[in-house]
């Protein structure tokens, strides 16, 4: 099969192409070198401030939506990527490298994901509506009728992501969250799947006319981050980032809108180490099932995920040689991957050298066969040291995102505890131990439990749930806001603000903030949730 | 009375009284001139970290407490100002200048706001707590069991504010609903009114002591804003910031929070000119109403609250001229205010005299009384101009913190539009006009929806009511973070971050979190509210 005859390669502009005369690029097979047909054309800058412009005006219009137009949207975008079929899975798979059954997989979740969010909106009791109704008659001083709900905060600047072409890019968890809450998005496409991103950007804007939307709802944008990217972010009209990455760069996006006239959010989710503590009674018990889960945990999508376990802490001992022997003789024969960009293979290699160049760091294992050059592949390495050398090396808990993890000995209970202290923020944290074990930790728990977003006991980070109770987020550097996570359906409240009606008769009061209640909200009224109307009818 | 013979002039840190050596410095009293004893001590840059150092070792205790704990705390709190009795409103009033009337209104608020966030924590289900229990026989895969929280962030820096000596200063509205989240305080003390402050944390210390609670979970320092404050801001244990104050001050935060190694957010309430737009029918038939409604609430506390209506626009004509004869009117039997700092009168002299000079700008009435320099007063003005000047000026949009107001005459509705579209984030924005007017005006309230946190039909923006429907918040510069309020229960919500549990027993788990649903809390299980248990008993 051919992998995409029909595409363009121009930036999408509130429905219109974008024009040639910039830039070109072409995307990289990186498991074949190729580079794949057609020329990408960069946004100039005008066409990326004109996307941000109709995302501007679009802005009332779509924000008046009903929660239902809005649910349907995003079903219609979920059943187009569907639509695209091979097409789609085929040009992802040649601009990543991965297989297509792990693309598969994303392309479900990522349905998955806009259908969860217009579960969330048609039902609509997420804009957390509250009720004070007036007491007219109280005394020093009559309490005016006052009313709040959740209200989109205007047009999202998406950055495409590397490590999943699907389900964090062009209609993706930040795209499918930001449209959800009812405002525009202009997606700057990753460069290393251009091609993944127009075919899934023509579905959206398909989408986005069928609804009968304005086309500035929905824009995507080709070029570089540092520039383009960077424009997007300090553009007057964009009100809040969303961005999956490095740490320099989504460090650079936040910076960029802090120092704007008009400081907005950026949620940038962008380096975790998700360190796993492997507690005695544990490793006696499941030492050679826990190499397993790890091995398959680190090497999963060649250790390109974002809660890949990169630091493993163990206290020594003959349980802890016994694992290392398990997880070794598994690293052995686990094979090489191809890594999904040059760039990221490069930087891997290079992370991984410095790490295994640092004083007390031993190379403990490594995959058999020899990495393939020309497929950009990367094997999977397991290193070890101590508590000692970790603790006195900062640089030894620096993220290599590539197949790589560190295993980290230690004296006793309180080297581990020890070494938890001196995490940054993390994704998530992984203990594996008995029940005496745990009972026995309450410190280290504490540790953890201050540095992450999520605990994770007995299992692997890697594999996030999308449901309302995940929580995708951590303290920096893990994100640039802790509070808010990128998956689930508690995602959508990073765009949106509340706003306060005072004195409103309801005729001019949002469906969801009326007495009769007529959307059938759970709402908050006087401080008690309920479905009920509001009865009875509130003088003022 | 004597004021407050029993002021030490030290600050608090965790308990302990600051050590004398530094500089010092005495309130002045605005209403007086007078320097009132004793001298205060600036805290030395070690005792701001070490107030910080002792907060962040008390945080994981804190953490741990029931919300039964935090909320006799809280009450205690409240009790204990309560107790302070004329001792503290004499010292309150003798350091700002404001009426004892109002003091004693403003500590009725404080003590209700800290009974309010007391029964929000007691009752408990603000954490939001989300249940996903396990799906063991799941395909493809089993959903193992996922459970999030939301849990406090670590030690808060909370800046007193200057019109606010208690309902938002040592044991305001920030210092509440960061205790109320398990967060330990440092509050920068203002120095307008550092007596005040120390009577206040005196008592927030003996009520920490009395809970068996680490005295870390409270500190109070006194010093500058630009130097000991920015320390505060940089300290690396400090995890969120509460402000409210100027523009500047407020941005300042900001920026050093957010070029911190670990960016950290800062809630900052700045700058509002509460626009209030008079629609032509109810200038007809309410002119004079609201004419003198207009007159009280931005003369109210001399025009010195973040809700003050600074601008105020409608269409020139008869109504309007008839509307204004009544306003000049009332401003020209209305007296002069003491404000409550020479330097809050010298800002307000100059800002008004720039607004004054200003093309296009003409005085139009000022209160009759000649202003006592000795007492620091001001007396109103309202001053008026064109649509046209105003679109032209953007200065006339700049903040005058006092008691002055602009009316701005636009030729038509379309002329109030265009005003409105210029305007920044603003905490409110009022309208005035029949239901005929308003259903004319979909425009302008789309436009004022955008723009700021609180909506005011047919009434005025000052009297924020404490409440949970209330949102005390708005796009910048109104605030440093629209999506967080600062008034009513939600302003919980700014001290705390999710964290989730993936795999715990019911014996690791908080108990928000537990099975049995022993705190009675509503949770989210699958997606659905409920306050029922959770059964059958999950497996995993």
């Amino acid at each position: 099969m051919s992998p995409s005859p029909s595409l363009h390669g121009f930036s999408l502009v509130a429905g219109d192409r974008g024009a040639p005369g910039g830039k070109t690029f072409r995307a990289v097979n990186p498991a074949g070198g190729a580079a794949l047909a057609p020329d990408f054309h960069e946004a100039s800058p005008e066409e990326a401030d004109r996307a941000l412009e109709r995302a501007h005006a679009a802005t009332a219009t779509f924000a008046r939506t009903a929660g239902e137009t809005r649910a349907t949207l995003l079903e219609a975008i979920a059943a187009g990527i569907e639509e695209l079929g091979e097409t789609l899975i085929a040009r992802a798979a040649a601009e990543t490298g991965l297989p297509v059954a792990r693309l598969t997989g994303e392309r479900a979740r990522t349905c998955g994901q806009l259908r969860l969010f217009a579960q969330l909106v048609r039902e609509g009791s997420w804009v957390d509506a509250r009720l004070d109704p007036a007491l007219p008659e109280r005394k020093p001083l009559p309490r005016p009728d006052v009313r709040r709900m959740l209200r989109p905060v205007g047009p999202v600047v998406v950055f495409g992501s590397s490590n999943f072409p699907l389900a964090f890019s062009t209609a993706g968890g930040d795209t499918a969250s930001a449209l959800a809450a009812g405002c525009p998005v202009v997606v700057k496409a990753h460069r290393a799947h251009p091609g993944t991103a127009e075919l899934v950007a023509g579905t959206v804007a398909r989408a986005v006319a069928a609804q009968g939307l304005p086309p500035g709802v929905f824009s995507q944008v080709h070029g570089e981050g540092a520039t383009l990217g960077v424009r997007l972010v300090r553009h007057p009209s964009t009100a809040a980032v969303g961005f999956t990455g490095s740490q320099a760069a989504g460090r650079a996006l936040h910076d960029a809108a802090a120092a704007r006239p008009r400081p907005i959010p950026v949620f940038a989710e962008m380096s975790s180490l998700n360190p796993v503590f492997l507690l005695p009674g544990a490793l006696r018990g499941r030492g050679a099932e826990i190499a397993a889960g790890l091995l398959a945990s680190f090497t999963l999508g060649v250790g390109q995920f974002c809660t890949k376990p990169g630091l493993v802490f163990a206290v020594r001992g003959e349980a802890n040689e016994a694992f290392l022997e398990a997880l070794a003789k598994g690293v052995r024969a686990a094979p090489c991957g191809t890594m999904l960009t040059p760039g990221i293979r490069a930087a891997f290699l290079a992370n991984q050298q410095r790490l295994l160049d640092a004083t007390g760091v031993t190379l403990w294992a490594g995959g058999a066969g020899e990495p393939a050059v020309e497929r950009h592949e990367a094997r999977p390495v397991v290193a070890r040291t101590t508590a000692e050398s970790f603790l006195a090396h900062p640089e030894l808990a620096e993220e290599a995102f590539g197949p790589f993890t560190l295993v980290v000995e230690a004296k006793d209970a309180a080297g581990l505890a020890a070494c938890a202290g001196v995490l940054a923020g993390q994704l998530t944290a992984t203990l594996h131990g008995t029940p005496e074990d745990l009972a026995g930790a309450a410190t280290l728990r504490q540790l953890l439990e201050e540095r992450a977003g999520r605990l994770v006991l007995n299992g692997f980070p890697t594999g996030v749930e999308v449901c309302p109770a995940m929580h995708h987020g951590g303290p920096y550097p893990a994100t640039t806001d802790s509070r808010f996570t990128s998956v689930g359906t508690a995602a959508i409240l990073r765009f949106a603000r509340p706003v306060c009606y005072q004195g409103f008769p309801d005729a001019l009061l949002p469906a969801a903030l009326q007495d009769a209640n007529p959307l059938g909200l759970l709402r908050v009224v006087e401080g008690r949730p309920t479905r009920e109307p509001l009865t009875p009818r509130r003088t003022g």
